[in-house]
C-alpha cells in the first residue's frame, strides 16, 4: 500500500490523481491533502478520503473547513494552513509518496521540504523544476529518491530512458504541438487576441499554460525542466513541433537509436506511471494503435517563437535566470491576457528582464522567492513602460 | 573483447557484423567463420580477420580454401566444412557470441547447438525461430543466455521491452512498410509480374525476402519469431502498415503507454545493438529528426494479403504448421520466381500445405528437418498441379 500526499488536492492534476487512487484502492491509500481556498471541495475530498490531515491556503478557509467537518462527524482530520500546512502534508511521516502539483511558486517550499523528508515525489509543478530544480533535484540525489514526472512529456522521456543509461542518451527531443500559430505569420502576431491565444489545439489547460503555449514558452520551461531532471545541458534537449501531439517526447540514444512514447493524452497515465513506476499496472486507457492515420513533424520557429530561444538562454544560464524567466512570464501573460500588452510584446517583457537579472545561484528556497519577487517587479514595470509607450494606441479587444 | 562466430560471414548480415567489427577493434574480436561456397570472399575474410576457424558449405571449397590460405601464409587457419564445420564454428570454445546468420533451415543445426553450447546468439536467420523456435527459445531459457534478435522489427522491439516487464506487455505492433502492392486491387494479383514483385519500396533485400514482404508473408514470419523470442501469444502480436519504415516496432504496455523505435534502415543498428547488449555505444549511424516530416499508418488488409492470415494461423497451432509454413512459402515464392505460379497462387500452396500438415511438436532439428521436407515435397507436389492445369494458359512475363 503506497501511502499518498497530494499538495494541490483540489486543482486538475490533484482530482486527476484522486481518480487514480480510486481506480486503485488495493494499492494506495490518501493519508494527507493540501487544497486551495475552495472549501466545498475540499469538504468533498475530506469526506470521500478520510486523509489524517487537510491544509487549506488561508486561515480563514482552514477554519470554515474544520467546522464543516465537524458538523459532518469528520472533526477527527486536523486541518491546518498556509505554507506551514503545506509543508506538514508534504513531509507527513506516513507517507510515501507526495504529488507536486500546487500551481505557481506556492508549492517549491512544501516540495523541497518533501524532498529533504526523503519522500518520493511525482512533480506536476513546473516551477518545482524551472524555478528551484537545482536545489531540488540535488536533494533528491541526495537522498537516493526518485524525482518522477507527471507531465505528459517529461513522464515520456523516462518512459523512453529506460532503453538505456543515461551516459547512453545522446538527445531528448520534447514535441511540441505547436500551439494555434504555428502557421500564423510572425508579422499578425502583434495583433493576436486573447481569445484567439486561448484557443489550444489539442490540450484544454489554465489561461496562463495555454498562452505559454502559444508563445512555446511552455516547451522552452519543459526544456529546463529536462535538463534538470534528467541532468543534461541545454543542448542536448531539443523540440520537434508534432501538432497531433500523439508522440509525447522521443529520447535518440548514442548508437542512433530513437525511443518515442505514444498515449492518448490523459494527465492518468503520467500519474499512475509515477504512483506505480517502476511497475505497470492496467489504466483502462488505451490508445487505439488501429486508428494511427498520420503523425506529422516539423522544426519550431525559434525566430517566430522567441520565448523557446530566450528558455535556451536562460537554461544556459541556470540560477537566478530561470527564477526571472518563469517570474516575468508570468507577469507577462497577465499583463496580455488583462490586454495591456501585445501578444508580441510578452517575450519583449521576459528578453528585458533576463537582461537586467545577474546570474546567481540560490542556495534556499526563500532565495529563489527573493528572485522571483525581483524578476516579478521588473516585469511589472517593463509592462508599465509599454503601456504608457502605447497610451492611446488601440489594444487588441479582449475576448471574455 | 567480445570473441565472435558468424554463422554466413559472406552474406549481407554477415559482410556488416564484419563492418561493425572493424569500427570496434578495442571491443570485438572475431574467433570463428562459417562461409557459403564463394572461396574469394571467404580467403578475403580470412587474411583480413585472421580467424582461428574457418568453415566452408562443401568440401571442394573448403580444399581450395586451405589451399590458398597456405599460399597466402595463413596455413595456420583451420578449414573444415558442411554441417559438422558450422556446428564447430558455432561451438567453438573461444567464442563467446554467434551471430547466425547463414539462411534457410541450413542454419538451424549449427544455431541450435551455439545455444546449447551457452554461447549467447544474435539471430538474423528467419528459420530458427519460425521453424525451430520451440526448440531454440527452451534451450536458451535453460542456459540463461540471450537470444538477440538481429533484424529491425524484432530489434526496435527489444529495445521497447526495455520500457518494462514481459508481465507488462499487453501487445506488440510489427510495422510493415506494406510492400508494393500496398494500393494495387486483389482483383489484379493475379497479373504480378515477377519484375514487380521485386520492387521493393524501401528495403533492398534477397529475392526471396523481397517477394515475401510483397505478400506480407515476412510480416507473418516475423509475428511467429516474436511470438517465440518473447514469449507472447499470437494474439498479442498485432501488424501496422506504415510505409515509411521509420518506425520500426512498438510495444504496447499494459498501463495504455506505447514504445516505439525509429532509427535510421541499415542492418548495422540492429547488429552493433545485439553485439553490445545491455550497453548502446556510438554508431555514427544517426536518425535525423529535424528531418522527420510524415509518418503514415493504415491496418493491413488480411483478405487481400491472406499470407499473413496463414501465418497466425500457423502461428497458433505451432509445430509442425510453422515449419511448413515456411517450408512451403520457401518452394511457392521460387515457383513464382520462375514463372511457375502466379503472385495470387503463392498463398494458394502454403494453405493446401498446412492443411495437409499434422500438428506435431519436434523434439530436435533432425525432426524439423524431416517436417521441413515433408512440408517442401507437399509444395512442391501443388506447384506442379496448379502447373499442369494452367498448361497452356499464358504465365505472367517473367523478368530476368
Amino acid at each position: 500500500m503506497k501511502r499518498i500526499a497530494i499538495l494541490g488536492s483540489t486543482g486538475s492534476i490533484g482530482r486527476s490523481t484522486l481518480s487514480v487512487v480510486e481506480a486503485h484502492p488495493e494499492r494506495f491509500s490518501v493519508v494527507a491533502l493540501a487544497a486551495g481556498s475552495n472549501v466545498a471541495a475540499a469538504l468533498e475530498q475530506a469526506k470521500r478520503w478520510r486523509p489524517r490531515l487537510l491544509s487549506m491556503a488561508t486561515s480563514r478557509a482552514a477554519d470554515e473547513l474544520a467546522r464543516k467537518l465537524k458538523g459532518a462527524g469528520c472533526g477527527d482530520i486536523e486541518v491546518v494552513h498556509g505554507s506551514a500546512g503545506a509543508i506538514r502534508v508534504a513531509t507527513h511521516p506516513e507517507v510515501d509518496f507526495v504529488v507536486s502539483a500546487i500551481v505557481g511558486v506556492a508549492g517549491l517550499e512544501a516540495t523541497y521540504e518533501a524532498v529533504r523528508a526523503g519522500k518520493s515525489v511525482g512533480l506536476a509543478n513546473k516551477e518545482c523544476l524551472v524555478a528551484a530544480g537545482e536545489l531540488i533535484t540535488a536533494e533528491a540525489k541526495k537522498h537516493g529518491k526518485p524525482l518522477l514526472p507527471i507531465d505528459s512529456e517529461h513522464n515520456a522521456v523516462h518512459q523512453c530512458m529506460r532503453g538505456g543509461r543515461l551516459e547512453e542518451v545522446q538527445s531528448v527531443w520534447l514535441t511540441a504541438s505547436g500551439g494555434p500559430f504555428l502557421d500564423t505569420p510572425a508579422s499578425e502576431f502583434s495583433r493576436i487576441t486573447v481569445e484567439e491565444a486561448l484557443n489550444h489545439p489539442t490540450w484544454k489547460m489554465g489561461q496562463r499554460i495555454t498562452i505559454d503555449s502559444a508563445t512555446l514558452m511552455n516547451k522552452g520551461f519543459e526544456v529546463i525542466e529536462a535538463c534538470r531532471l534528467f541532468g543534461l545541458a541545454p543542448s542536448r534537449v531539443k523540440v520537434i513541433v508534432h501538432p497531433q501531439s500523439t508522440i509525447h517526447s522521443l529520447v535518440e540514444f548514442v548508437d542512433g537509436s530513437l525511443l518515442a512514447q505514444l498515449s492518448v493524452t490523459d494527465m492518468r497515465l503520467p500519474i499512475l506511471y509515477a504512483l506505480t513506476w517502476p511497475e505497470r499496472i492496467p489504466s483502462g486507457l488505451r490508445y487505439s494503435v488501429n486508428d494511427l492515420r498520420h503523425l506529422d513533424f516539423r522544426q519550431p520557429d525559434m525566430q517566430k517563437f522567441p520565448c523557446l530561444a530566450l528558455a535556451y538562454e536562460a537554461a544556459e544560464a541556470g540560477g537566478a535566470r530561470t527564477v526571472a524567466l518563469n517570474a516575468a512570464d508570468e507577469v507577462a501573460v497577465a499583463a496580455f491576457l488583462e490586454g495591456s500588452i501585445g501578444f508580441d510584446e510578452i517575450p519583449r517583457v521576459i528578453r528585458d528582464v533576463l537582461k537586467e537579472t545577474d546570474v546567481r545561484h540560490p542556495e534556499s528556497i526563500k532565495q529563489v522567492l527573493a528572485m522571483d519577487s525581483e524578476a516579478r517587479q521588473l516585469a511589472r514595470e517593463r509592462v508599465e513602460q509599454l503601456k504608457s509607450r502605447k497610451a492611446g494606441t488601440r489594444r487588441p479587444v479582449v475576448a471574455k
